[in-house]
């Protein structure tokens, strides 16, 4: 079917989703049915204005740069479509002759998709929709992992290892708040800074495990007494009681997905550190926060190589199964060698399959007392984010 | 002169405070009047009760590793030793025969060298005592750069460069706070982010420059009016009118050093960022923040070389001064070629000159508004740091 073809990024920026938007480029480049070739500025904003940038003229040097930079390179948003957006956007694709369209994000641009691929049966537009997994969160349904997460993890490895090295320098109490609102697995990364027996971080709470803030207390002191130090990793969306986020009293803002806005911001970290430089039963023990921010999404030179180079297949994939005849669907990542260097290979599964829905940390992965990841979690993750750097002491 | 030698690392962790560390044990190793060498553990406290590991054997693979590895490997300490402390060091010293003593660390550090000095020398105690400069501040006078700054502007300036390309992808204010109490420094490396026009970070505030928190709003929303969106660089130590702190009134906690504790907590940020968001000339204007944490002086793997040659020099230098007959001193850089490729070499200045006064960034190095860095600045800075990621955009 030959036609046009946008592509679109939305939701957060990751340091490889660049790598993703250069393999549908350049899949697409090699297929006569694909004519026009554009870019959609800010996702679904630019395609209900008709914001586009012809993506056909780049040279490889330049397309090869773009892959490697963090970011989005084509803008993105975080607008969620109303009825009336999407009937605009058909507006749109009809006057652009749009017949491809692949759009990488989370579950909530999987949604998306989704949506405006049912208008299109219904008014009987030729409309091939693609959705490119994409979240540092990694929370997607069905895929082995998500686009983004292994280079996350791979900075928050980095940061915990470097924290770890400073709180050996200087002995007290770290915690450190990681992104993640409903899933742990971006905060359960910081095992991997662990080398020997007694690194950190010695804590790990996740928002599937609920947690008193007395248990919190308990555990870091118990900790502290036997190591004389403690790193904490903490998500941003620990739970309380009931599951509800221990965060959510300190702060009303919310996106427009509804959800709380907990990023940008130290107040859990704060509110933590105080509860238990106060209430802990080591008189003096020093307790100090950092709040993980946007580099953990954007960071620039640190990417993990696996990721980039599925993050780019996953693209390529995409506009394969389009070209085959395949009318819509998720490009879903799954994993096939266990052992050694992984293999990646992707399925085409339903939109709705991977909309919405979040998928958390399964039990297996984190440990009895809810204050650790296990072993087999470390065996799934660690081949996705390489080697790190070495480390020396005395 | 015969006998035993300790080397002491104290204050924050660099990325390449080990370098120092292990310059001082290679160069010593390689002279007969030093039989011992010996670490103190977390400096001047382990200087108290002898507790000294032997770094006499270690290979040179293991130090190799050690010296590229970010913290400060012998442990490190913040606490200021008074006149008893003073005497019973002299005691421990005493007792094992120790004549050379290399005490790596900032201006507080060199103090405590000055009035060891001075003790010993009204005791005639024969002591060859050496401060090393190392603090990611940049602070001490006398020295071209301190090592450890260079690679923390390093990471400070990598994480403004995914910052800047993030709010490019997802347009908004965003106000990142950086480490440095007194002095702008490691916050005007922001700067080094910048690739085009329009680049951020947009505004950078210093401590040497005080602003009213309504000249920063308006600030911010002039650059949001011109760019759609505005990254800004604040240091930790911003200050008001009288140049009082402007977050003084947001924590009581000091250190041993009288030092007000801002590290570790989003408190600031989120005070700026609220403010700003609350009186902003801009309805629905987006304002997030993020406060860089310890990662700026521990990050592995992304160390300046420039950095950490340097670091390592110092510590070689300050071993020969004290072989060479010199008795006491600081170990100062200063840098040769402006042009280039930077080449550097010390002198021994006495320890006074280094000790407790800090050094400001120059009024050369920023712009008349005093909301930004100048030319010259970046002429100065940009050697030290050296090749930053490179970036594609479209």
């Amino acid at each position: 079917m030959k036609g046009n073809l946008i592509i679109g990024q939305s939701g957060g920026p990751t340091m490889v989703i660049n790598q993703s938007l250069v393999g549908i480029i350049k899949e697409a480049s090699r297929h006569q049915e694909v004519q026009s070739i554009y870019g959609a500025r800010h996702g679904i904003l630019g395609m209900l204005t008709g914001d586009f940038i012809n993506l056909r003229q780049l040279s490889d040097k330049k397309m090869k740069l773009i892959a490697a930079t963090p970011s989005s390179a084509l803008g993105t948003c975080r607008h969620k479509p109303d009825e009336k957006d999407c009937q605009k956007v058909f507006e749109v694709f009809t006057k652009h002759n749009i017949k491809y369209f692949f759009y990488i994000g989370g579950n909530d641009t999987a949604e998306t998709c989704h949506i405006i691929n049912e208008i299109a049966k219904k008014k009987g537009y030729e409309l091939r929709i693609f959705h490119i997994p994409k979240t540092i969160d990694n929370d997607l349904l069905v895929n082995d992992f998500c686009p983004g997460y292994p280079s996350a993890a791979r900075y928050v490895a980095m940061s915990f290892m470097g924290n770890d090295l400073d709180n050996q320098a200087i002995p007290g109490v770290k915690i450190d708040i990681v992104m993640g609102r409903h899933a742990g697995w971006l905060t359960a990364a910081a095992a991997l800074a662990r080398r020997e027996k007694g690194d950190g971080p010695h804590l790990i709470y996740l928002p599937e495990t609920p947690i008193t803030i007395k248990k919190f207390v308990k555990d870091i002191d118990d900790m502290y007494a036997r190591h004389g130090r403690c790193l904490v990793a903490a998500s941003e969306g620990i739970t309380g009681p009931g599951g509800k986020p221990l965060g959510e009293s300190l702060t009303k803002q919310r996106d427009s997905h509804g959800n709380i806005r907990l990023s940008g911001s130290g107040a859990l970290g704060d509110m933590l550190a105080n509860y238990v430089e106060k209430h802990s039963r080591h008189k003096d023990m020093r307790v100090r926060t950092d709040t993980l921010g946007y580099a953990q999404r954007s960071f620039p030179g640190i990417a993990s190589s696996v990721d980039a180079r599925v993050a780019k297949m996953v693209g390529q994939e995409a506009v394969r199964y389009a070209l085959k005849g395949d009318i819509d669907g998720s490009v879903a990542i799954s994993r096939l060698s266990k052992q050694g260097k992984p293999v990646f290979e992707t399925d085409l599964v339903e939109l709705r399959r991977v909309a919405r829905d979040a998928k958390e940390m399964p039990r297996k992965f984190i440990n009895q007392a809810g204050n650790d990841v296990t072993a087999s979690f470390i065996k799934y993750l660690q081949p996705l984010v390489g080697d790190l750097p070495e480390i020396g002491r005395l």
